[in-house]
């Protein structure tokens, strides 16, 4: 098979990409290692950006969205005491939509097949070839037999543990690094939520978030030592442990019910430059991964795919040939923001265990400069919100 | 003796006290360990922000900072690269004001004969007694005789190592501590400064602060381990080493001379609570520390004045109860707020031996989103400027 562009992972990020090539009469293909079912039962992040909406309605796409998604005009931080609220409508004059990722993923999905857009499930043992050179392919095997795509450009879009990163020589690269000595252990429950925007909580006794997917369905976090194990956390003791790090307010509208998703899942800051190399680009958590502490992770995603159509586009419309070489100092730019808006939010709303009482007043004092001082609300406002592209 | 109010320090967190109550006609001394040379002779901060200019204009002492004093709109944050402008006066409305402690310390001890506020330098072996009633006092020695000096209340501006903190019981105070594994390493030369306005500079090699006392005396820092030894460090070492780490705009504009003072000083963030037991206030330093970055320490120490002034007006010339009792949670609010602040860019400006590249990566992420958004810079210029009292 030839195509002018070949995908890698069939996430949110890959299904985008395609999604928007295809509008541009770009040839191209999504290769997919998982099923399309497997894909869908991932819980991940449910916090969309206006940018990232905003693609899902240049595609046509966002009719769903609109119906079932709960467009949010703020969120709450808490210190203990109080919620200080950043009303992101007012201090930015934009929203924020919470729609679950396997939502988004879904609806790709669901046009892919009437838009033309081809993507190949369980496509096992991807590898890829030659990607320094104009002439790129990637390889798989399905249902036995090896295939073969070749492709103009190749497009990672295959998360943290996929090839395409892989396939870059490591000494053209650099990564950097943090990893934080806990984890977010979250609950999904079919309660509806305990107040209708989410409440980022910093408390003595550690973390908490409120937030949720629908007005049925709520999703809370609490953080846990890595250490500690996800059978030791029964439902019941979860939701003390929210009652108290949510401060009284929250806690007297928790609604509690059996969960139907638990798990730890540990933080990372990860970042890997270049996110181009030769013919090979890198989109999303390939290249990437931030702690989910202000749900920047599919909203980067998102810019990314934004860069990289943007440069695809340059090239075969417009046969502009500096389009591909910028796409990585120009996606890296915006990655590092959001890495540090990330980094920046989970500092001042975790406790490390290596911090004493000074840098536990550190954060309160910045928590009570946040909640009297409009310009410091304004600036995680519009970081929240997503920076201009 | 007996007064109203005991000052022990005649530095000028102590003389601007001792004015200020003397011009609500408030009975009050000030008692000093050292002579009034040696105060002046100690070099320290010289960045007046517009509410400590405004307690020199409301007791008529600022005729010569109007005219020696350096009014400055901005000031600059570098990343090695370029000069990042904090115009603080578009951004804020107000200014600061550029005139070394040692010269309003100099305005505040020539004024204090003619104003009848009474001065007893040279008083060794301070001690406070009975702080816990309402009489206490305290006793010093002089010219080999024992003195007393009894008091309704004793106010502490002693500075860190001063006998008032330690005189409040242990089982009453908490403290709260940050040392930094880093030194700034001072050089004061009768030469032109660099650059108009200050520059604080995070350069690879670690942080560099072109500062002024006026138009032909300059102070710079540089950021050295706490085992560099000043021996080490010859007038043209320190040169070179600014010229790279100030950046090539600012470093071609340096001109060396020769140093008139030079000296390592430690960094640390240190707060004592409560900032009041019984019948004494502490006041400054005595109380509590900030790392020299962003200028806080010395207007710091006018504000808690302003409410220590406050506090006792209320209570001895309107017969408030309330106002002693409400002090040290006043001062303290403003106190953790100058602290997190001076932290902050502490944190941002210089290189920390724990830190790995991703560290590094966010200090420079976050100097670019500076340069980027106006809202981050309002945030800094209104923390420069001194936040409401």
């Amino acid at each position: 098979m030839r195509k002018q562009v070949a995908i890698i992972g069939a996430g949110p990020a890959g299904l985008l990409l395609g999604h928007l090539l295809r509008a541009e009469g770009i040839d191209c293909v999504v290769v997919e290692r998982q099923t399309g079912e497997y894909v869908l039962s991932r819980i991940r992040a449910g916090v969309l950006q206006q940018g990232t909406v905003a693609m899902m309605e240049r595609l046509g796409l966002d009719a769903r969205m609109k119906q079932e998604g709960l467009p949010h005009d703020g969120f709450n931080l808490a210190d203990g005491e109080r919620l200080i609220r950043i009303d992101i409508k007012a201090l930015t004059g934009k929203q924020v939509m919470v729609y679950g990722q396997t939502e988004l993923t879904r609806d790709l999905m669901e046009a892919s097949e009437e838009r033309d857009l081809e993507v190949i499930y369980q496509a096992a043992d991807v590898a890829l070839h030659d990607i320094e050179s104009n002439a790129p392919y990637i390889t798989y095997t399905k249902d036995g037999a090896e295939h073969r795509i070749d492709a103009r450009f190749i497009v990672g879009c295959d998360g943290f543990h996929g090839p395409s990163r892989q396939a870059i020589p490591a000494s053209v690269g650099q990564t950097f690094e943090r990893v934080y000595p806990f984890g977010w252990l979250g609950i999904l429950a079919d309660v509806p939520p305990c107040n209708h925007e989410l409440i980022y909580a910093h408390h003595e006794r550690g973390f908490a978030l409120a937030s949720q997917r629908s007005q049925t369905r709520s999703r809370y976090y609490i953080d846990v030592a890595l250490t500690e194990k996800l059978e030791d956390w029964s439902d019941d003791r979860i939701w003390d442990e929210l009652s108290i790090r949510l401060g009284p307010d929250a806690a007297a509208h928790i609604t509690r019910g059996p969960s139907i998703e638990k798990s730890i899942a540990p933080l990372r800051s990860f970042v890997f430059e270049p996110m181009r190399h030769g013919s090979l680009l890198l989109c999303g958590d390939a290249a990437h991964i931030v702690p989910p502490t202000g749900a920047k992770g599919l909203n980067l995603a998102a810019s990314d795919v934004h860069y990289a159509h943007e440069a695809l586009t340059a090239f075969f419309r417009k046969a502009d040939n500096d389009a591909i070489p910028a796409y990585s100092s120009k996606a890296l730019r915006r990655v590092w923001a959001a890495e540090r808006f990330s980094w920046s939010l989970t500092k001042l709303m975790h406790r490390f265990p290596e911090d004493g009482p000074f840098e536990r007043r550190m954060q309160l004092a910045e928590l009570d400069y946040i909640a009297s001082s409009e310009h410091a609300r304004r600036v995680i406002a519009e970081n929240y919100v997503g920076l201009p592209v």
